[in-house]
This record gives structure tokens, C-alpha cells and sequence, in this order.
């Protein structure tokens, strides 16, 4: 199901104002294309269901099938397309390297190499936390800022860095791992570490250690309304999330120094149940600078990595040669 | 008691290869000057008391005393001069920011410019701790590598991160303060925080965790001394600071995904009682990227802070317009 689509044809430089970018986001259920203007305003955006099961063939033809619609709405032509998707990538190949069990035919696939091969224009591949922090600075709630961490507390934590106005990526590609470092207690984590802030502050975690409390079994979302409620155990449960967050703040801050924290993901649509413990336990320990951090809420939702990820191609084609 | 000095001359550009570099470390007790090539190979040295009671101009007047003497016996030209000096220190103005109570008259001094009134060479002022990085990474245990923690174990914890082939700084000139970051426990730290590595890892820290164990008073040298005994209580303390120890530098390998940690100070001199412990914890959790971190004691002894700020000065010589 490869869709055939218009290439943009060599009157489209990367600074043409009137060409469009598109912007992806594969997730486990959905994928998301976006088309943005050069400035990334988002002009148009479509969500298709990813076919997880079927190969990364088939999650590209998702991604070429929702951008034609896409395409087929605007007289604009399209001068890149970035990216983002779960797991481990390599992000300057353009390719899968590790890929959750729910993903088939996915670890190893060369994401930019096929849609360049049907596009016809750059492709760009990122990891999808670092492409949620690159949407927030470029349009967010963090923009223009140049030392900022991005946290995303959904089933799991993530996180991505940028410095001195850039995505730090590490010669492993590991940085910004927020989820996955010790000093958070001593629970077992997901990934076979432990006492990491993801025991703590991941939407699983909510449910396992509220049902741990009180044996009872809820969903993040459920444990969160029972907070509202007043249950104290659901509001312990948040409140230790929320000094787990402000821990990993205060170790980013003296570690790098970053200026501002912008926190996404489904937990944190909880965010006024977080935040009263996030913000006690930064009062009670300031960052070692002196320098309080800012700590805000994503604001681009569930556009942010299709966003980030139109404004990773943006850089990239404003950086190669003409 | 400033003493005047031949300036450079016109003729001696950065990359001379016959000029010389002068490296300072002021200490709180000591002052050392040493003369460098422009390869970084330390050709004489001289140290000398920190009059630390007396001020900024006096502690300046020694580095001029100390650095006349060398350079008395050297026909070469001097093309720079770098400074690594203890407390909070603004590396772009050349200025002291904060300094221990040990020093006075030594916060807010204009330390680059004295030094280049006098000597007619341009002047830097790093961080000391950053300065020891500095000259690892130039010619050290860590030399020519990209992704660097420095740790240096002396009265407190000091740290500093060597990112992409260069110093991390931080928009507060706060980076790489992995002896302040919570996550080591809850004990007191000594600048008003709780659970931070210094509580463990310090020579302070390890006496004090031995007397609060034995109601023994020791110095960091006895508590090692013990150990080398066979002292469970003494094995216990330096057991927990080599925990620490790893701790820290699975948050940096997790954080900011560095290859590589130089561990300096007087407390590394007792390698053998900490490495069992960092090694063993290593191998009970590796860093979130499955990539060991490769950790070195420091090899430039006590040279390595005015090597460093040597390299320094020729790093910014070497990018200076001609």
C-alpha cells in the first residue's frame, strides 16, 4: 500500500517559505501526521491507527497513506519529513534499533530511507521523547529556551536535554534518561534497574503502588480520581510521584544546569495533583546554583511530537548545503 | 609585592611553538605555578604558601612571584596564563564569584585582570575542579576523550563534565555538581542539603561516618589506614562512599551518556578500598545504555588543575583572532 506521491521537485529549497513540512509521530496505537508551515504552525493533521503487528512495510504505509491525505489538501509542496517514534533509534542512520514486543518487523527497519524512497525528499528519524522536547522549545511551552529537560511520564518515563540550544544525544545515544537513573528509593523497575524515578512516576507505577497500598486494582486514570476524591492512599501515591519528579529535577539542574523542566505525557494531565509535592520539595531543597527551576506543562499536547519532529527536518534543512 | 615581568612581546603568537604557558592552582593552602609547552609537557614548577588571610592582591602578588622565578630560568616567551581556583567563579569575566570563608578579600576579585596588567599575556580563570578536568582530558587519564565526568574526593566532592570535546558550564556556571545532587541517602550535607554523594565520599564524610560508627575520631588518612587493617567499621565507610561513587556516575551515564569518569583528590589516593565497592555496584546495575563507563584515577597528581588551566589558556588562544 505504498502510496505514490508528488515529489517537491527542485524549485523547493528548504527556506521556500510556501513549502510545507510534515511532522510524524508512530505511537503503539496511533500514528499522527501533521503538515506544518515553515514557521510550524500546524496547517493540517490527520491520525490513523498503526499497525503495530504488521511490519514496518505496513507503519510506513500508514505514515505515506495519512501524509497523501494530507497533501491532496494543500497546493503547498512538502520540503522534508521528520519522524518520531518509540524506542531506541539511531537518528543520524534514520533507523529502528530497539523496538517494544508490541512492534513487529520493527527493530532495524530503515525509517528514512523508505519514505525517502517514496517521497522523494529528506526524511529525519528521531526517538519520540526527544522529538516531544524539540516541538516544546521550538513551539511549546519551553520556546526559545536554550538549557531545558523534557520529561514524559506516560506507561514509562522519558526524557531528552537540550543545551546550548541543542538535543544532547550522547555518543550512545543514551542521554537524557531521567526515567531510568538510581536515587529514588528502591523499588524494581521495568527495566531491570531499580529504585528509578519511573517506580514512582509512570502511569503503571501510579496503579502498582496504589494497589499495593491497598490492595485494590485502578488504572492511573482511576487512581487520579480517587485522589480528586480525597482517598488518602491515591493522594500519597501522587504526592511521592511528585517528590520523585522534583528530585530528578533538582539532579538535572546540578548536573547540567538546565533552566527549565517541561513535563508531558498522559500523568501529566494529573498535574495539579503532582505539582503541590513537586513544589514543597523544591522549596524545601533549592537546586545547588541557587537558581530555581521553572517547571511547566507541555503545551502542544498530542501534537508536540509531530511537531518536534517537523522541527527537527526544519534544522536539518536549514543546515545542509543549498 | 607585584612584580613586573618581560610581557610576551609582539612576536609571540598563540601557536608559537617556542612560547610557554604558565598553569596556577590556588589552593587554600598552597599556590603551584607551573611553566608548560605549548604541548601540555609541564617543563618546571614552583609552589608556594596561599596567603589566603591577606587578599586578592596578595594571593596575586604570589602567583607573580612564583611564575617570575620560573620564568627567570626559561628563555622562552610566555604567550598566557590560566588559573583554576576553588569556589564559585565566573570563567568569561575572569572574576572570583563566591569563595570559602578561608579566603579573605578573594569574592568578587578581578583575578585575569591583575594578572594581565602585570604580564601583558592574556588571562583565564576557570573553576578549580573544572580545571582538573580540563587537564585529564588534555593529557591525563582521560586524554583526547569526548564524554568525561571529573569527580574530585577532597574536603568535599567536587565535579565537572566534559561534553563533545568541550567544558559543560551551564547558563549559571553551575554544571557538573555531582557532589550536590540528592539520591546518596539523607544525611546533612555541608552546604545545607540532604543526601548528597559528598556526605559519603568526602574526607570529611568518611571521618565523620567513623566516628558516628565507633565514637572514634580519625582523619580521612586513619579511617584508610584502619581499613588497611581490616577494620570492618573503617571497610564499611569506604564500602559506602565506593557505593555512592557508582551511584554518581550511573546518574551522569544515564543523564548525559559520558564514556568515561576521572576520579581525582586526596580521598582516590585510597583507590583500593574504594574500587571493590564502585566496581561491584557497577556490576550489579549497569548504566541505563548497556555501555560500561570506563573509570580512571586521576593521573596528573597534583599538577593536574594547573596543567589544566594551561590547557585552558591555550584552547582560547588557539580560537583568539591573530
Amino acid at each position: 500500500m505504498t502510496t505514490t506521491l508528488r515529489p517537491s521537485g527542485s524549485s523547493t529549497g528548504p527556506t521556500d517559505a510556501d513549502a510545507v513540512l510534515a511532522g510524524v509521530d508512530i505511537g503503539g496505537t496511533t500514528t499522527q501526521v501533521v503538515l506544518c508551515s515553515t514557521g510550524l504552525d500546524v496547517l493540517d493533521r490527520v491520525e490513523l491507527p498503526t499497525p503495530a503487528a504488521e511490519g514496518g512495510r505496513a507503519m510506513i504505509g500508514t505514515v505515506l497513506d495519512g501524509l497523501g491525505r494530507l497533501l491532496a489538501r494543500t497546493p503547498a509542496p512538502l520540503a522534508g519529513v521528520g519522524v518520531g517514534a518509540a524506542g531506541v533509534v539511531d537518528a543520524r542512520a534514520g533507523r529502528i534499533l530497539v523496538a517494544s514486543d508490541s512492534f513487529a518487523g520493527w527493530a532495524g527497519f530503515a525509517v528514512t530511507a523508505a519514505l525517502e524512497e517514496s517521497l522523494g525528499v529528506p526524511a529525519f528519524l528521531d526517538n519520540d521523547v526527544n522529538a516531544f522536547l524539540r516541538g516544546e522549545v521550538a513551539r511549546g511551552a519551553a520556546a526559545g529556551e536554550r538549557y531545558v529537560l523534557g520529561m514524559t511520564l506516560g506507561t514509562g518515563v522519558g526524557g531528552a536535554l537540550w543545551m546550548d540550544g541543542a538535543l544532547v544525544d550522547g555518543p550512545h545515544g543514551a542521554a537524557g534518561e531521567i526515567g531510568h537513573i538510581p536515587g529514588f528509593g528502591d523499588l524494581p523497575c521495568s527495566c531491570g534497574g531499580r529504585g528509578h524515578l519511573e517506580t514512582l512516576a509512570a502511569g503503571r507505577s501510579l496503579a502498582a503502588r496504589y494497589a499495593e497500598r491497598t490492595g485494590r486494582n485502578a488504572d492511573a486514570k482511576g487512581v487520579a480520581m480517587a485522589a480528586g476524591q480525597g482517598d488518602a492512599d491515591a493522594l500519597a501515591v501522587f504526592s511521592a510521584a511528585g517528590a520523585g519528579i522534583a528530585r530528578a529535577l533538582l539532579i538535572t539542574a546540578g548536573l547540567v544546569d538546565v533552566t527549565t523542566a517541561v513535563i508531558g505525557g498522559g500523568v501529566s494531565r494529573a498535574w495539579s495533583l503532582l505539582e503541590p509535592a513537586v513544589k514543597a520539595a523544591l522549596e524545601d531543597e533549592p537546586p545547588v546554583s541557587g537558581r530555581p527551576i521553572r517547571l511547566v506543562p507541555a503545551l502542544l499536547g498530542s501534537d508536540a511530537v509531530a511537531v518536534g519532529a517537523a522541527a527537527r527536518a526544519r534544522t536539518e534543512l536549514a543546515s545542509a548545503p543549498a
